[in-house]
């Protein structure tokens, strides 16, 4: 437990107002803690240890985490490890069957008599980082604390000292800050905040703390396969992923499934002068454009061959829950700059529903000072593939290869041989870069459902938002498959924290509020 | 003059079996000069320098030359001042009225009673270097000897001793050791070759070396127009771009003219999630692909309406030119690897009747490794309109904003607003990198035209390449237009060059072979 440090005058004077403002407590309380019901209790601890939990997080955040990066990796498991010890969790790094693939961090508490078994799941790795794309400002390993996002004119503030109150609008700017380590750092410090309040949970809690969810948890299921009987669960409560944009809590009792395709097509074989050689030598760009056009039509909905047909429909009690959800759709527009959306006139939400197929990236050559007046040799697209409940994702990529074909194009998994270039008219060589997974749902009426929401909602007079689905994605069909255990889906982090792109960051405020939630989570009875 | 050095036993025989197989002269001749033409007294000139006008040409080509690096194009043009004035030539900066724009080198060398003025003209600016995409092997701006080129498993080499032959069959890799500081390197060493035979020219010669020509030659008219009584001349040799690729010598009559455009789509004003957005946030490359597969059709002929209206057909005698010159089609699609050109079916030089547009490059966010699933904020494509003669750039430019804008685009040249983000559904920037310019081509038929075919004739045995038109592109029409001068276009290095894209490379024996060309065209009478 920290130590009280008298603030001087001033402080004093600034922490008052701030509480009598500030109902929920963030900052540090200067008040006891008689009488406090369980969610105060966890408030008040929290409150009075603020400062220890964001140095401990900014230790977490600065060690760089892509899971290709095998070294570092390795380096944030055994800080996870080393977090759970200190807590007294019983812990250990759970492999897959496949060397040297990231770790998973294991820990477990076992209640004697417990009603059940509740895993919860967060992912410490992190999206690649292109630092030139960052704000000049800020680094992608670097946790610093800004009075906003950098977006929105934040400025760059010192570490506070420990008399100095902590504002929850702040934000860390930081590659995971919010996706996910905040999951890990809130699963760990609301289970902190039960013990250090001597509140005992009813059902045994598990740790399961993923390594290599950003490249598409190629050897999850290996791993809870190869670890059954540790992992036996009958809930997998999973910390990750963005709350409402109102900023309201929010549960997901489901998520679509993904898979990436990167397409390839062919020009020359060497850079040709646009001049000498172009309109003649086919341009692999032009090629590509007109393959990827011929994918979605002018709403954007897919026109790939039966690409809607496995679709299962939300049931009447999605749309209600969907219904009950306040739209956002206008406040997004006009905050993201635009106003004909995709999806021929369906709300943000009704899109979930479907499928997506998204272009992710595009390139060939160089364009802008760079450009040069050459045909170039080959072009690239990565598309990212969303699945729903009906839709498998292997399917839909053989639905997109027969697509392919249909325009005419030869389809090769390798870079096309001379004999390939001299005896088709067209090339294309589709590769899928990492393991795709199908989607997930959780019925909502499940008791188990009901009492997850019921905490939740004990945690705050707020209104919560209830989705039963979420528009992105997390490999948890092959939890489902393996363990047999439900799964639903707790938000955590401010919508707005460029979540995968540059200058990721995560306010304050919506660590705080996890911990009470999944604190809560822990006590369900 | 260079010192004779005896050879050993070895490189003697080496020498002599090199000179018997070897009709042309290349690498180091053994033999005096007695009795010689005027074309052989320049091979023997040539043969017995060619370590030293290779050390100078290294020297030249080790200094960079991208237009915009103002520094180090400064420094190319003094380089080159002295190059002249060592040869004697009277010489001057010339520059535009614009301030910072790289100046073009001139020198002179008047002849009483001369009986025409001819220009020679190259530039000794280059491309842009992109370092990480050249071989490894090698550096854009340090040349080296290699040989062959890199991608044909060309290995370096050390720079011969004074005593070691020079294989022709040898390259130069370095950024412009062909476009375009060979033709600098090639003038200036013909005319050395005359003075050093006491060959006297019956035309003044001058000299003129641009300094922009790879960013579109935007101040030339200007500087010809400020010393327009300076520059004063009845024909314009532009001594630039690849001979014919079965080898041969060639000659251009005219060329394309050329203009960039750039075009940008806009999805959100910031990265997104693209499961937790996508399909529903307008994704800017579907945008984009879309909006240029509306621009070609399936066999690369261009859709945008009236692109082709302008075209002043080929002439008779310009389709008999072409008709005589050997077909490389199939040659160059097995080297490329490719079976279906664009163009429905033209031969190569039938499609440089039409104005062309190509994709230099296309980029959206990243791919492969790097990619991340996100929906991109921008897309952009920069192309590249070949003009003919007949068609304006200005003219073109506004059928393809027209085109634009019939797919429902608002255009602009500025980054939209939020004020256009939140009335357009579809905006697109396009702006256009570069001055543009026309097209230019000189009658086949004109007395001097054939002068200058009889004098490249005059140093092979080999027939020669008449082109009515390169499909390449240079600024020539606003020296007609200014100077009401003829102008024509010696091709000068191997087709193979990489010009404009990275491992640029030149062969020895096309700089060997353009300077007796050139030597040849200033002895004309």
């Amino acid at each position: 437990m920290m130590k009280w440090i008298l603030p001087n005058r001033k402080i004093l004077f600034f922490a008052l107002i701030f509480t009598i403002s500030n109902p929920k407590g963030y900052g540090r309380g200067i008040f006891g803690t008689f009488g406090q019901s369980d969610i105060e209790k966890i408030r008040a601890y929290r409150k009075g240890n603020e400062h220890k939990i964001l140095a401990e997080y900014f230790e977490l955040l600065s060690i760089p985490n892509f899971a290709l990066d095998k070294r570092n990796i390795q380096r944030n498991a055994e800080f996870i490890v080393a977090l759970l010890q200190k807590r007294g969790v019983k812990t250990q790094l759970l492999s897959s069957n496949t060397f040297g693939t990231p770790p998973a961090v294991y820990g477990e508490v076992m209640v004697p008599n417990a009603n059940r078994t509740i895993v919860f799941y967060a992912h410490y790795d992190g999206q690649p980082v292109n630092p030139e794309k960052w704000h000049p400002d800020i680094k992608p390993y670097t946790p610093l604390l800004l009075t906003n996002s950098i977006e929105k004119g934040g400025e760059i503030i010192p570490f506070p000292k420990p008399n100095e109150p902590i504002n929850p609008e702040w934000r860390i700017s930081c590659r995971s800050s919010s996706d996910d380590k905040a999951g890990v750092m809130t699963i760990i410090n609301a289970y902190d905040a039960l013990v250090k309040n001597d509140l005992e949970p009813t059902c045994n809690i598990k740790f399961f703390f993923e390594g290599e969810e950003e490249i598409g948890s190629t050897h999850l299921g290996e791993i809870l396969e190869r670890h059954q009987n540790l992992l036996e669960s009958d809930l997998w409560i999973i910390a990750d992923g963005p709350v409402h944009q109102s900023g309201l809590p929010m549960l997901d009792f489901g998520v679509r499934g993904d898979v990436n395709l990167e397409i390839t097509t062919y020009g020359p074989k060497r850079p040709l002068h646009s001049g000498h050689y172009g309109n003649w030598a086919p341009n692999p760009a032009n090629l590509l454009v007109k393959l990827l056009a011929s994918m979605k039509d002018d709403n954007g909905m897919v026109t790939i061959k039966d690409y809607y047909r496995d679709v299962i429909p939300f049931t009447d009690s999605e749309k209600k829950a969907f219904a009950a959800i306040p739209a956002v759709d206008e406040q997004m527009k006009k905050e993201l700059g635009f106003i004909k959306p995709e999806g021929g006139g369906k709300t943000l939400f009704e899109t979930f529903e479907y499928p997506s197929l998204n272009i992710n990236g595009i390139r060939s050559a160089d364009v802008g000072e760079n450009a040069r007046n050459v045909i170039p040799t080959e072009a690239t697209a990565t598309l990212d593939l969303r699945q729903v409940l009906g839709t498998d994702y292997k399917r839909q990529i053989e639905r997109v290869i027969a697509h392919i074909k249909g325009q005419g194009f030869y389809v090769t998994d390798k870079n096309p041989t001379d004999e390939e270039r001299n005896t088709f008219k067209k090339i294309a060589k589709v590769t899928s870069l990492k393991g795709g997974y199908n989607a997930q749902r959780t019925p909502l009426d499940l008791p188990i459902s009901q009492k997850v929401i019921e905490a939740v909602k004990s945690t705050t007079s707020d209104p919560i938002v209830i989705e039963p689905t979420s528009g992105g994605s997390l490999p948890l069909i092959v939890i489902e498959e393996k363990l047999n255990a439900k799964i639903i889906n707790l938000c955590i982090v401010n919508h707005d924290n460029n979540q995968h792109s540059e200058n990721e960051n995560v306010q304050l405020k919506n660590l705080w509020d996890s911990m009470e939630q999944l604190a809560a989570i822990m006590l369900i009875k």
